[in-house]
């Protein structure tokens, strides 16, 4: 068979299966759940013989330790999937929620109701647990999933989903609710990205590389995540100390995802009390600082800040500084540097606060809080499929909520339109 | 300058411009919406001399009569188009409302805000009214526009375009908050299409010629609307005058729109009762009816209805009908031949009311109606700005909230994450 043919026929399963799961009830999609849960970790051995494979493959390849870290997995890592399974069929079940009813003059009644997307296509790169998490999301909010991962990490994919595949259907959901796309050329994705008759959405998981092609390439509807400049904006009225905790905690916690802060902005009137403090923390710390000018009168032995430092997502210890003149130039320095993603002001000054919430257009705007928040879990959605950048049909953390769309069903006695 | 150079400037002036409409007073929007309708109505001449000249041209280059329709203005058109300027200033301003709120155990303070997408690009035909009722719907909701016509209305949609666009910069909206690219090269589409950097989204708002055109070529994320093949199954427990009504209201009260019925499915138990006279009565109003072998049984003289005549969106006076043995089959057939966009049944039966509304997958799924009340102003939104076929974002009849999007207002009293 050729790979056309292949990716299309995957699809239509998914896509047939998507029919029945829209209406498979909550204690089957839970049963399916937790099935996989206690398979994965049954079959564990499977799955560590399998990425033993593909970290063997990557080592002799050259990859870096950063990808061999993300693709690795050991028992702690497997039990915290099943772990993720167990806490998915625990949530509320999204589909069939009344999101607004009312009455026409001519009694027609009208009811806005929540039900799933259809089928998901999920693109990835190397990190196993992906297939897991994705596909208990998915599967929960009544949609079935096309599972693409990357080709570094096809054996560990594939053992996983050959697992919960058979966990799932062995509790009871229709076959085809998982699709696995276990050929590794890049024409697959291709394809894919072309099935507008089958696919309803495609959510990109991984680096810049990858969305940006998804992006430009895919005809399906695309739900963009993850890329994050975030700042965090340190105001005149700031409390010196809260400001030093959350800049410390948004740069240092786990510089290396999304919402961690790239870029710190700071009022010429705190800089001089600020700055030199804050400075001696983060270096104590491994953070490399570039600054501006003036940055560097107060921050010794740092390096000048360049356009591309403030354009950057650097997801590593670098920090770029400036000292800007008021909360005007912090906010245009945001709209032409910023991702959307996360924004933070620190300030005591209400008029400030209410105008940085207001005019920064961000998924995610703070006052006196780490831009590390944005985050499904820290926002009480239990789970998370990605953070949306992009406007259009969810934006920031995405839950069970953000898998779903509506249905309009309207009750009548025979209405006709005059 | 070059075309490329041309639309980035009005891109990049609209995404400016969009930053300040974000925060746009209620006040501010109404005043300008209702200035432009006094406008319209005022510099009528000079909108009927630009449509007189592209009439012209028109007829010159030999369009059929339904495009010459669609391309035409009079005083009573132009009326109207004010008419909905005052409505949409009349409507409740969606911006600001907050969607959603809660407090986290470490007491952050969650807000989910209604904020307007930015700016959306409208890509239309030959429908000059198109100009206006679409920048009045996204100027309420706070966004900016870029507005590109057909070049065959070219000279109409320039005239109202100069008029609107002074009317709204006069009371006090920021300049580039309606932008329009008078350049007829198809080019500037494609140019469009790309700016993801300046453009939220984009609605084609036409034939599905057009709206295909701008899903496959897009990289800037498309809402799709239109095309609607919907069907009215009369199911055996059906009352026969309320089938009839609605069949009738649903085929032939307005052929030519996108929830207008294009095949009728009859349950075989009742095929003897109803197709009889609802084929008189059908053919008295001009319908042209193809059917299935059984039909034509039932309904003499017609046609043996195609494959492709159950695939097919009519929008005419042409009805394709089957008789099918159960709802099953009704179901089976919606989901082979349908656009998920208007179903209906007819049904006194609850087990089959029920079935049909969960299991079918449409935008707006009827009990006892007439599709025909897919649309913005019959479900009670006050104005349209078509209607979402896709999954995305929104589906079913699109008013004010569906060109806004959501924003996380954060209140933290310096929160850090452990």
């Amino acid at each position: 068979m050729n790979i056309d043919d292949y990716v299309i026929e995957k699809a239509r399963r998914a896509s047939l299966a998507a029919r029945m799961l829209s209406n498979a009830g909550t204690e089957v999609k839970n049963r399916a759940l937790l099935s996989m849960a206690e398979k994965v970790k049954r079959d564990k051995g499977d799955i560590l013989r399998a990425n033993e494979a593909d970290l063997k493959n990557a080592k002799k390849s050259g990859k870096n330790n950063a990808f061999i870290d993300r693709l690795s997995l050991d028992e702690k890592r497997i039990n915290s999937m099943a772990d993720g399974l167990e806490k998915v069929a625990s949530l509320p079940d999204p589909i069939g929620e009344g999101i607004k009813m009312w009455k026409r003059p001519n009694d027609l009644h009208i009811e806005k109701v929540r039900v799933p997307l259809g089928t998901i296509g999920i693109i990835y790169e190397a990190r196993p647990n992906v297939t897991v998490d994705a596909s208990a999301l998915c599967l929960k909010s009544g949609n079935s999933v096309i599972l693409r991962g990357g080709k570094e990490a096809i054996n560990s994919n594939s053992a996983i989903y050959n697992i919960i595949n058979k966990a799932a259907i062995g509790a009871g959901l229709p076959e085809g609710s998982m699709e696995f796309i276990d050929v590794t050329e890049r024409k697959a994705v291709e394809v894919l990205m072309k099935l507008n008759r089958y696919v309803d959405v495609l959510i990109p998981r991984g680096g810049n590389g990858l969305i940006s092609s998804v992006v430009e390439n895919s005809t399906v509807p695309v739900i963009k995540t993850g890329s994050g400049n975030c700042h965090v904006y340190v105001d005149s009225d700031a409390d010196l100390n809260m400001a030093e905790d959350i800049v410390v905690n948004a740069k240092t916690q786990r510089p290396a995802v999304c919402n961690a802060m790239e870029t710190l902005l700071v009022h010429k009137d705190i800089a001089e009390k600020l700055l030199p403090h804050l400075g001696d923390t983060l270096k104590k710390l491994n953070v490399q600082i570039r600054g501006c000018s003036k940055t560097q009168e107060l921050i010794p032995n740092i390096k000048l800040a360049t356009e591309e430092d403030y354009a950057k997502e650097f997801l590593d210890l670098i920090l770029a500084v400036k000292v800007v003149d008021s909360l005007d130039e912090a906010i245009d320095h945001i709209y032409k540097y910023g991702t959307k993603h996360s924004e933070s002001i620190i300030t005591n000054n209400y008029a400030s606060s209410q105008r940085f919430l207001r005019e920064v257009d961000a998924a995610a705007v703070y006052v006196n809080a780490s831009t590390r928040f944005t985050d499904g879990g820290e926002f009480g959605f239990g789970a998370e499929i990605g953070i949306s950048t992009q406007k259009l049909h969810a934006r920031g953390p995405m839950g069970l909520s953000e898998l779903t769309t509506a249905k309009y069903m309207i009750y009548g006695e025979g209405q006709i339109r005059e």
